[in-house]
């Protein structure tokens, strides 16, 4: 071992640290570039992904929808700042927190419920912290952008190694969003629309193992009946409306290099009526 | 030579390699963060630059365009991800390969033939394989989103070293876009225009050298009319409309300070028709 | 120390050095790809930010608002590369400077006028070169290109450790613009809408210095009135219209989970008037 050489081993291993931002702050205003120049001048060169900017304005749910997704996708030790946080400045808590190896920053408004159900699902360790502790912060902090002034410094300290404990009060009761859930109907499911991508796809809140192995399965929406679930997008001819599992194993519907989304008027909480003739095999 | 260092070298090696990607993802949801969280998870700290993600949806010749305007600017080694993919899931073969000392990873379906007609015309080595070998995939792969699945992995794989004839079985007929190609006339060339940029500036398919040098020369786009060609967009006053060479030497037609394609009401396809008095001294 | 090691030291600087880009080029042509690869090409690794690719086209004003709200942010030895550049290719110079302890590439035109005065304001040190040594440069350069040409290049050699000096020409005179300055009226204050944010928030003119301590204030925008300043955006129920001092403490007026700008249909230059009763005790 080279002795001399050991404070590049820390510079290294920033270097290989993720941290991830998701907000609805847009992209026009340089808010986000700020936050990156927050983060490097604490932790120089760690590694910065956007998850994220265009979360409706103060949309909390689909801000959650979206982290879900993502996160299951990074490696442990990435810290995750999520800021969709209309309360800023008033009582909401500030949270950091590790779920199993990732950690998590950002307002205590129910952004990381999701995540925070899918790490108890998987038995993951769970821990949480109020930001009390001021010297983790900008020098100055304003009632208006904390995450620029407490989040993203934090999340830095947190990919330089600084334990979450030392950055604040324990917390045991995160504000947890309630998602709407599928209803078991006779004859199938009821579900709604939770999710309308950029190519205008629809995701549902059923997942694939909800649905199980069925003998045929008929999807209405809108007044559209959909027979049958396809493997692919491209799995019918090009303006068919076709139901599928998307990337996140939920039950979709998709126009064939269309947009179903504009082609139905769909919204989100459209209801998804769900028909399932049960495998006779099962 | 510090032995215990090499280690050290391979992680400086992999922090100084460049990962692009270009997609139709659009920024929104998420997608392009997970390819970064996948991509990092097997190459930590590899250099991630976004091409575009604003191709319109399924268009793969527009993402060719946008491939071929941005790959000579970047250096040998770099690893370019291209999912613009109406056909995954499908029978259409997963690509990667490697064009001078650049390689690239994405479906088969001509994103890849105006890079690799330039490499051709440059008589650069050119070796493709079809991704065959699941070892440098996702664990779990879906039929609806390789860009994850395959791809983002598949490119981290390459970044690390991993030589390109392990990821597949060779590939000698990649599918191929044909480009509209300007046509020589009497008087100069039918030309059409191919590319409408952010400030609406109309590229064409009419490069420089095929017009070589002129004596004068006249540009008619939807009925306008335009004289001779300028050096810089910001040659002539604000509101002039104008000819010049842009930043990959094709013909455009661009409004001082304004935008061309709104005021002309310009689409991909318009006929553009330049008449060319020669040079006589040419 | 281990001699064979120094080469990696250098190489460690460069990964955590910071390189920024804010440009009208928009996302959807790869214009601000392209130029990482040449910044990549020349400082492999170096770690770069977005600060706003959606400034308005050729909106010098806007741009040189952005940069100002974002550089206090971004630490010592960042290269902040600018390019709103209506006049590229004629002739207005190439800038290159340091401001205190940040340096500026990008076009002569008043982009760099804010941040200029705000350095002054702080006594820091001040340099600006006319860049006229293309051997830092692509080795084409066009005349419609100047980000990728130039100034991209230039700035991954100050990455590198370039002297700024060796650039080219000392430069005394940068172009300035005349940013409009709220006026003291009697009973307060004459501003304006300056910058309209993402979430419809309108910045003024006006600072919270400039306001000093008030007994009352009442602000005047577009035939509506608002008593007092709250703290927070969260501060007042969900639609109710409110004033604070956003995060960079210039007076806003904001509506609590909506859009100030869509509901007041204001633009950037719209009068706001603020009438303040001042604190007695003063």
């Amino acid at each position: 071992m080279c002795p001399s050489c050991t404070p590049f081993f820390s510079i290294l291993f920033t270097l290989m640290t993720i941290i991830t931002l998701l907000t609805d702050f847009g992209l026009q205003d340089g808010y986000v570039g700020i936050m990156k120049g927050v983060i490097w001048g604490i932790a120089p060169g760690v590694q910065i992904a956007d998850i994220s900017h265009a979360v409706k304005a103060q949309d909390i749910l689909q801000g959650a929808l979206t982290l879900r997704r993502a996160v299951p996708y990074f490696p442990a030790r990435t810290v995750h700042v999520a800021v969709v946080d209309p309360g800023v400045g008033t009582s909401r808590r500030e949270l950091a927190g590790r779920l199993g190896g990732q950690y998590f920053v950002g307002p205590d408004n129910g952004l990381f419920s999701l995540v925070l159900e899918q790490a108890e699902a998987q038995g993951e360790v769970v821990e949480w912290v109020h930001l009390t502790r001021g010297e983790y912060w900008l020098p100055q902090v304003t009632a208006v952008f904390h995450g620029r002034d407490i989040f993203a410094p934090v999340a830095a300290h947190l990919a330089n190694g600084v334990p979450l404990n030392t950055l604040g009060e324990p917390v045991y009761d995160p504000v947890r969003l309630r998602l709407p859930q599928p209803q078991r109907e006779a004859e199938g499911w009821s579900a709604q629309v939770m999710h309308i991508d950029h190519f205008g796809n629809l995701a549902t809140n059923l997942g694939r193992d909800q649905i199980g192995p069925a003998q045929s399965i008929v999807i209405r929406i809108k007044g559209v009946e959909i027979q049958g679930i396809v493997q692919a997008y491209g799995g019918e001819l090009p303006g068919e409306m076709v139901a599928l599992f998307d990337s996140s194993d939920l039950l979709s519907i998709a126009i064939v290099n269309g947009n179903a989304a504009q082609m139905l008027q769909a919204t989100i909480g459209d209801p998804v009526e769900v028909a399932i003739t049960p495998n006779p095999s099962a």
